[in-house]
């Protein structure tokens, strides 16, 4: 084997065998220095005004107290709920709030339905770090997908940190899929959700495999919180660069650790990559290149395939965290959920 | 519209409402601090030796005149040359030279092919910024697609400057291809390459567009060169995070140009992502999260789903430019040229 290192090898063929045993490297880190990153161009209008925002206010200034985490999920609230109603008018849906063997739900029926969603149901597990957006700050993701791909929703309001910790959030989520599953043909039913919500939607096919539940159609994990113990390069890489999480010691992994509750982090309940996801229903994956969340949202993918799963994966040009789902009227918005919901339709039954 | 900034809005749901109206926005950079990136345990201990490689050797000193670039052409061929023989017995193949319609090429047949794949061909054109890796050096791809695919592969040799300019590598990779669509039926066959192969792989199909020809049964371009003027968010947030191109003001870059030869490098048949990519076939894509080209890779990507095309992708976790076929030794490598073998077998004809 050639293990003599040459300078200037261009493209991968010219250096690909560079190959020295890994014991006799040192696996030094790479030094970067400092840099600035203008807005791309390469994105919508829209969007260029959504990356040009500045670092998250706060970020690495978390609550420290439960009454500390309450003020500010229901200062998001104060802030959405006065926008759900013209946001459902735009997408043309009506909301209903109730209760669902106990949990607290809303379902998000669009006034049209094409004939092949009369008998789907989409479950939808919203984000925010398992502590963030209860009630309306909830109803955002789960209105586009309803409005773009016209299909009825039930979004789960699950409980959270302080009223209820792990494995609340997953508790409810499945109560609502096991009555879901009664509602329509297991076959016939899409679970989605970002974030959180996306690492939820991963735990219920894995508690639906432990409880000997069918399994959806279909599922669309964005941007999941797939591994909440910080391993993952993006973590590293997109530090500093994504405007909504920004550090991997920002406010998120506060609000895990306080849903969390003392639990290991590890567990894939919490951090599903470790995961065992063999049986998993089709699945579509979405993150973007500025992704704190990048590592966490390929390293799954990665691990769906290596199952056999039907895997597929779109990354958003220029993206933060879950900026795919930031505003009904940004074009890559409606892309990213006209492509959801093609899957859903492709892989669902009728 | 609700055009308040509200602190700490954590994930995307919360985060959502606060869409200033574009033009009132001042679109400022992001200023990303210096940081010291540590090779990521999320990958195999040999995909970590290649992540902990320093930054290329004189990345930044590109040659300035033609003989200097046949100097370092000839210089990576001759590292390449002595391990092709290995390489080959490795992965069970013979390779032949021999000229086709007056184009250089080598045919690499596996020494068994599964019954599905004996009327197949895949034409491999080769990266190294149109400049580099003639001979030899172009091999290492074709051989690893004919090893891990188990099927015959013909890669072009084609011509480069100083020998030739723009386009005759299209030249010559569309020759290839006019003469392999007279040896199998066109819906038998793959076309795939990296970097500028990865280009060229593209550029193809448009001038397969132009000319009327039938267009492949499926195409692999990996981390393609689809947009040669510097447009792409991962030219700024990943450089100096890549190890291969590491900028974008690097040898590539010069390579470029000295093949473009003062040709507007916004030319489809230099920056296919401009291109009408319409009827495009089947297409798979391959990256990973620390390339220079993963922008370039998702809007490809991007561009073809928006045409209608069946596209998918794959981003590994970790991969600078092209180290997904690094190695044929390497776990992450085998497992992409999988992926592509599994999506050539779904989408060609027999």
């Amino acid at each position: 084997m050639v293990t003599r290192f040459f300078p200037l090898a261009v493209s991968a063929a010219a250096a690909l065998l560079v190959a020295v045993p890994v014991a006799a490297q040192t696996l030094a880190p790479r030094e970067v220095p400092a840099k600035t990153l203008p807005v791309p161009t390469t994105v919508s209008p829209q969007m260029q005004a959504i990356i040009a925002q500045p670092l998250r206010t706060n970020w690495d200034k978390p609550p420290t107290t439960p009454d500390g985490w309450r003020e500010l999920s229901e200062s998001n609230v104060t802030t959405v709920a006065p926008q759900i109603p013209a946001m459902a008018e735009r997408m043309r849906v009506s909301i209903e709030p109730s209760m669902l063997d106990g949990v607290r739900i809303y379902t998000i029926t669009p006034a049209d339905m094409p004939p092949q969603n009369r008998n789907r149901l989409a479950v939808h597990v919203h984000g925010g770090c398992y502590v963030l957006n209860p009630r309306e700050a909830a109803l955002p993701e789960a209105i586009f997908l309803a409005g773009f791909a016209r299909m009825k929703v039930i979004a789960v309001d699950y409980r959270m940190p302080p009223e209820a910790y792990f494995p609340a959030a997953l508790d409810d989520a499945v109560t609502v899929y096991k009555a879901a599953i009664k509602m329509v043909p297991p076959a016939n039913i899409a679970v989605f959700g970002s974030s959180a919500g996306g690492a939820l939607t991963l735990e219920m096919m894995l508690r639906a495999k432990q409880e000997g539940l069918p399994m959806p159609g279909a599922i669309a994990p964005g941007t999941p919180m797939s591994d909440v113990t910080k391993q993952g390069d993006s973590f590293q890489t997109n530090a500093m660069v994504d405007n909504v999480l920004v550090s991997p010691d920002g406010f998120c992994d506060a609000a895990t650790r306080f849903y969390a509750n003392g639990h290991d982090l590890k567990d894939p309940f919490l951090s599903p990559v470790y995961g065992d996801v063999r049986g998993f229903p089709p699945t579509i994956l979405t993150t973007g290149t500025r992704d704190l969340l990048l590592s966490n949202t390929v390293r799954m993918h990665r691990a769906l395939r290596q199952a056999g799963t039907e895997a597929v994966l779109q990354v958003f040009e220029g993206q933060s965290h879950a900026q795919f789902y930031r505003d009904d009227r940004i074009p890559e918005v409606k892309e990213a959920f006209d492509e959801i919901g093609l899957f859903f339709n492709r892989h669902l039954g009728q």
